[in-house]
């Protein structure tokens, strides 16, 4: 039993750096079942097409449900291994709670609860959204985007300081265009919700051109909020990209200090400073 | 007196630092106020809803204009706690020409004015957006919408001269465009300036699509001008993004060296540079 | 005479560095003589207001090309003091074929010819909008302006295989579409060329909406070239940005240089090199 | 033999370096040729321009492939002087099989291969869109374009990651905004493909107009999706911008490097630390 349960962690536990190499099985085949997943779930959208086919779809999403809730089940067998220094229970509950622990129940909630509870129909169709959450089941096997993770929390306070400014200057713009374009375009410049919807349009120069000012005044306050407000709104966008840059630099000096373990810095060959071009004094 | 003063001017006086807790007090209270108040005119605005709660948007208003008619009044008594080296009057007088001494006034000037003075229903309107200066009031809560400003002074000259190259390249090419589309579209490039509103729409890239040239020298002159001219128009974002992130790092060091205290830098653990990693000439 | 032209020269000659203040007057006259040209070609583009004050707008017109006339002669009599090592007749060549020689002829050019040539109506219009270089004019007094110039200069290299880059890209895609959507909308892809507006509105993402691919497979298209392509055009933004930073950055340093002249750098009191934290070795 | 074929190898192989200035032949004739076949396939598609001189366009096109069809033998035949450690079988077999060989082919299969096999007319006009491959021809010729390559390869990681995390924010958003407007705007959300089209326009900022949200609801998922997601998918963009920059100043580097090859820096002139303004150390 015990050696079961090892051999199945081995499989499942991603975690498991380098040693073991049968969690590829676990990584390939839930990988390509959620990628088959996701291009079902658009497929099945085309009416036509879904009316036709109806058998096979149920058919794949019940053998989906199927593997997903084995794959739950298995995972909250051999949570302990997870975190080995809890207890069976403990562990145990930490995953359900877990991040990936509520992704994995809510990917497969939505076909058990119409059993157990019953279910109005408008009610029902939100719960087949929660499909949604096996696409974030994705996330589990690829390390790569938590990187990106990483960068919108090491940047968190300019983020946080950019979305604000530019939810004042959303508000700002959008309240004077109300009271400019209120009474020319009552019906697109409704009330103040309404002038959002344009304010957002035109701060990040989408321009879907159902909404726009057609007074000298609204189209000058315009062309004011965009010159000085895209880039406002577009600092976010320059600042992640300054963060993933660094921290891809900081990946690549760790690792290449990493593999030069007899010298601090694995730079001995130079012998003048790359900086000022002098000769460096000798190590002690 | 003195004393109750002083404890009023703990809780106001968001600038003494770190000692007094009380201006915790103004801050949550007066912010939630003032976001209750941008809630409140959002809601407003959708005139069936507004008629409904007509009463109760009324009394929030009241309710709000005592709350800010006392800070205002309350600001100016602590005045000469705020500016210590100068006399009372003095004081007084410099806060009320000061920038939140004036937005504190204009935040309530919209409910007062038309008591005093006979005023005609249009600019009664016009005053009532003045109400969108409560919105301004919360920048002296949010110590990191300053460091924006900061950034804004900083990059001042770069941001000038591609204002102003962006200004003549906007003109130059609404020009020529107003030359070539405004006999087969009159009604759209009916002078230079419905010309600047396309050309607005171009270089910020928005392109809203309620003006664009029909004709193939027109469109030959906006492709050339959207290709060329994007660039300059965006080009403040980049500088703003690059100022932003060399602003909190500047930041970061003046915080890491306040804290190391005794030696001048941080970071003697260093025992080989970082730079050219040869070991460094010891402390004298 | 001699004396005159020396004073004459110290008013339009801006290039005389800070001894002179007199070009000051030249400077503001001029520069505000320009502004005020430009405000006017835009006003008489609005037909109504230009047929009412026609007799106002024509005078000012002549007194402009009577200013500019007489600056353009003068400058010509001066050239001889703008390049001091040349004979009278080759600096007055040199100045009439120089940038803003040549500028200053064209934008009073259009006043003078239907003078001496008989001109048909249509190319009539067109010398009217030779006043455009008006506008250039500017340039001269704007010193900061040359500073972009230098950007775009420094990073010419870059510029031009991105450039090319784009261009490329824009044709690919271009022929694509047209392939995909000509026969579904003969009217909107007709031709390659219009295609190439689509690819122009798509890759800048101005996206005005009066072209865009329906099928399905030209949706898909689009969708590629928007995701891969956008990048491409914006990268001079990003690359431009980083050059005018670089710039200003550089103007800076050389003049914190230029202050010190005894120190080679103004840094002695720096004890501790703020790179490593180690002490430094003394001067000897 | 020999001599006539190390003298066409010499016009031909560009990547003979400096020595040869023979290849200048190849480099002005094929490229110029080349760019007037992308001139002519423009012209082309205006249908009525077309029907008038297909006479010259059809025998500029017998010339072109005439040319094309030479260059691409006498390569097959001077493929031993491109790999001169290959015998010519097998160099031969290398370059037909080579990424510009089989664009050389394909640039030229279009007219041969209706002489041989037999077509029907859908398929004859996807084989004459071959003749987009005529364009990639250029890239032999612009060394610069090796350069964007080179950046492309060098940010590979950055880019797969951003580009992954852009497609799954695409799915989700579409998702769900199909699930919100699809009863509502049936013809525009028709399937979640119909829903992709709309966030790539939105996430893209391109905004054609086309399809957009109408519910409160789905303008608020929109508005969501525009001002978190842009920052994602614009971030590529920056990324081969600072790599861009980057690759020039390494080449540059490496070039002034190169330059001096005495000195292992060539900035002995230093006798200051440009960073900290101490003197350094002395040469030992």
């Amino acid at each position: 039993m015990r050696k079961t349960k090892d051999f199945i962690g081995k499989i499942f536990l991603t975690d498991d750096s380098s040693t073991s190499r049968w969690h590829v099985i676990d990584d390939y085949f839930i990988t390509i079942l959620i990628v088959l997943n996701i291009i079902a779930m658009m497929l099945e959208s085309i009416e036509s097409h879904y009316l036709e086919y109806k058998v096979f779809y149920t058919a794949f999403d019940y053998f989906s449900v199927a593997v997903f809730s084995l794959e739950y089940l298995i995972r909250i067998w051999i949570a302990d291994l997870m975190y080995p220094n809890l207890s069976k229970t403990k562990a145990r509950i930490k995953y359900v709670f877990s991040f990936f622990g509520l992704i994995d129940l809510l990917a497969i909630l939505p076909f058990y609860l119409p059993m157990f509870v019953k279910i109005d129909l408008r009610f029902l169709r939100m719960l087949r959204l929660l499909r949604i959450f096996r696409i974030l089941k994705l996330a589990r096997f690829i390390k790569s985007l938590q990187l990106l993770f990483t960068v919108f929390k090491e940047k968190k306070e300019e983020l946080i300081i950019t979305m604000f400014g530019s939810s004042l200057l959303l508000i700002l713009s959008a309240t004077l265009m109300y009271e400019i374009e209120h009474d020319i375009q009552p019906d697109k410049f409704g009330s103040i919700f309404h002038s959002i919807w344009w304010a957002v349009a035109t701060l990040t120069t989408i321009g879907y051109g159902d909404v726009f000012p057609i007074s000298g005044w609204g189209q000058f306050l315009a062309a004011i909020t965009a010159l000085f407000g895209i880039g406002l709104v577009a600092i976010p966008t320059g600042i992640i990209s300054i963060g993933f840059v660094e921290q891809l630099q900081n990946k690549n000096t760790e690792l290449s200090n990493s593999e030069s373990e007899v010298e601090p810095k694995s730079v001995s060959h130079f012998e003048y400073c790359p900086y000022c071009g002098k000769k460096l004094p000798e190590h002690e």
